[in-house]
């Protein structure tokens, strides 16, 4: 290592199951006593929200309800949310659901504090007046936005999809319970969960990767390994739950400052023009983004299959390196993730155009092996048959 | 898991060969144009503060240097600090050194902006105002009192050692470079780095240990098992030093909050009454009590064992989980730690008040194996002999 890097972590996590029921004590611990429950429709009506009214009342802490949020959230679910905000004069936000609830979440926060709108505040660092206290509760495990400083907002007549970021977002308190993680059904266990497993991968491979983040890779790696297929087969097992919840939290702690790869680059242009779904995206890319990887980090593709159970004594570097590729197509299998891009109507002819959005990633700059477009191209073919 | 866990980290870390000629700016992110540098002797005379004094005087920071904290830090260390810090109308306080720097800094920070004396503030969570900036750099890899809410303070004529606690003296930032470690002698060097690999060790196998913290000094014993001999015998290996300060860092980032077990509970008498250093009453101990403790974290053990390289196929578990003693007697072994507690002048007969004291010490709750004075008598004699 000859370069200098920075690690910070301001977000205080509470985890554990139950924690949820401790809601209201944490926001009385920010200094507020009058919240706005940001979430979606999914959430909303699930009933996974009654844990966290329920203290909220026992604690007399007041709330509303804003529960329209998108699944590619917009402006409109901040605008809205915010209204109700200034109307009840709450002083704090709770962001409840996946990525989408949380973004918007901290999205409404920075809009409490500051004029104009989200639009003024995209990229990094832009934040003028400190955001009111957010507090983020993930009901899947798979974005980790509850520790990373983005929040997507995009706008869809205008076709844009974009970021506000800082360190000012990270949620001051993150709650994770996996009692709320329960009902999530086995596709979408699956597919965020390989998205979770995606961001400990990327990043512990990744060029930005440090100390201190590769640590909580590599953890992060061995807690979904071990629990991913028991989660997504058997939705009620809370010992499953809670490593796939923790798994999601560490690899983002880890690649919130350690950067992504190829994988998450696919994930923009496949996920905006093809509606695949985030995590499936990743699951799909995955195997062949690691394949094109491997001479770029080699022993860390070692420890990687050694960590997934691979045998690898006896194996040149590389050989004991590709077992790394077929463990991960072997979890996408066993968890039910088979298709390839084909199945979600890419058409062969459309990879360029798809490669060259993808490029504009920048996570392009962090993958392990350096890439061009034809690299791309060339990945994004094998990701179409999918694994059957 | 059953309970509920906390994990915060609010210290800023910043590392990497050459982070100290940052430190200016550093200061200056924290607010501050005038800061009192608290260190040691020892420190002070090895030329380690000239890129420190470099860059603050490069960046316009005023900056006057305490360089009389003593081994055993005491409550005149900090009167001292604090009469120069007001005096020169500081507002930041530096901590440069091992714990005893660091702990000193953090107490000085203190005592700038509350009423008193230091020993006011005893235990935790009982300081009144905010401190002022803290910024500490460790220039020995060990103690990670860097990232740890906790600082030492002592009364020589009264023979007490005590500690402040909050989340207040959290360093608000941490500069880790490397290069201020190179010119640290080996046998110091041995000592510290066995202290961190305690660290390590005894969070990983802790009752308080946690997911987030459980990876933490997972990935901390894996730095440390492959710098600790290199640093120690031959101390010019930089990539041997920056592993080992990363992993004094990251076993502190976990032990802060999953605590430690008995080899750290017989560090108080055995370091109070035999001027047995600190690291090296881990090292001794370690061993012994692993023994111990193997039958209640069995699964841990084994686990150690083969991240420190044993061949653990084909044995039962407790064999397997036993080949991780025998690893960390060869670890002091080959750094040169072979000497036993009756090296240092310990006898027979003051075992029983030796384990009396180490019972008095919170690590007794969080070590994995419950015990008795008694079993710790039986460990400490295990101890006495030594590896030669
Ligand atoms: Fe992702
Ligand atoms: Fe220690």
């Amino acid at each position: 290592m000859s370069q200098l890097y920075t690690y910070k972590m301001p977000t205080e996590l509470f985890f554990g199951r139950g924690a949820a029921m401790h809601t209201a004590e944490k926001v009385r611990e920010l200094g507020s006593d009058n919240v706005v429950i940001v979430t979606d429709q999914g959430v909303y009506a699930s009933g996974v929200l009654k844990t966290i009214e329920e203290s909220l009342q026992a604690g007399n802490v007041t709330y509303s309800i804003y529960h329209d949020v998108e699944p590619e959230p917009t402006y409109k679910g901040v605008d809205e949310a915010v209204k109700l905000l200034k109307e009840t004069k709450a002083t704090a936000v709770i962001g409840v659901g996946g990525g989408s609830s949380m973004d918007t979440a901290k999205n409404v926060a920075v809009m409490g504090t500051n004029e104009g709108k989200i639009f003024d505040y995209l990229g990094f660092g832009n934040i003028k007046n400190k955001p009111l206290p957010i507090i983020a509760v993930p009901t899947t495990a798979g974005t980790g936005s509850e520790v990373t400083f983005w929040a997507v907002v995009g706008d869809k007549e205008k076709d844009i999809k974009a970021s506000v970021g800082g360190w000012e977002i990270m949620p001051d308190t993150a709650i994770l319970d996996p009692e709320l993680t329960l009902s999530v059904p086995s596709h979408v266990t699956a597919a965020t969960g390989m998205d979770a497993f995606c961001h400990a991968m990327e990043s512990y491979v990744s060029k930005a990767t440090q100390p201190v983040s590769e640590g909580l890779s590599y953890h992060a790696m061995r807690l979904i390994a071990g629990a991913l297929r028991k989660a997504a087969t058997r939705g009620d097992d809370i010992d499953a739950r809670e490593d796939m919840l923790m798994g999601s939290l560490i690899a983002a702690l880890a690649f919130n400052v350690g950067k992504l790869g190829l994988s998450h680059a696919f994930a923009m242009p496949l996920g905006a023009k093809y509606k695949i779904p985030h995590g499936m995206v990743n699951a799909i890319m995955l195997p062949w983004v690691m394949e094109y990887n491997l001479p770029a980090a080699t022993e860390k593709y070692i420890e990687v299959a050694k960590l997934l159970g691979e045998h690898v004594e006896g194996l040149s570097p590389m050989e004991a390196a590709a077992k790394s590729v077929e463990a991960v197509k072997r979890l996408n299998a066993d968890i039910g993730i088979t298709q390839g891009l084909k199945d979600w109507g890419v058409k062969e002819e459309e990879l360029l155009e798809i490669a060259q959005k993808a490029y504009q990633s920048g996570n392009i700059y962090s993958n392990p092996r350096s890439s061009r477009v034809e690299d791309l191209v060339e990945i994004a073919k094998k990701a179409m048959k999918g694994l059957r």
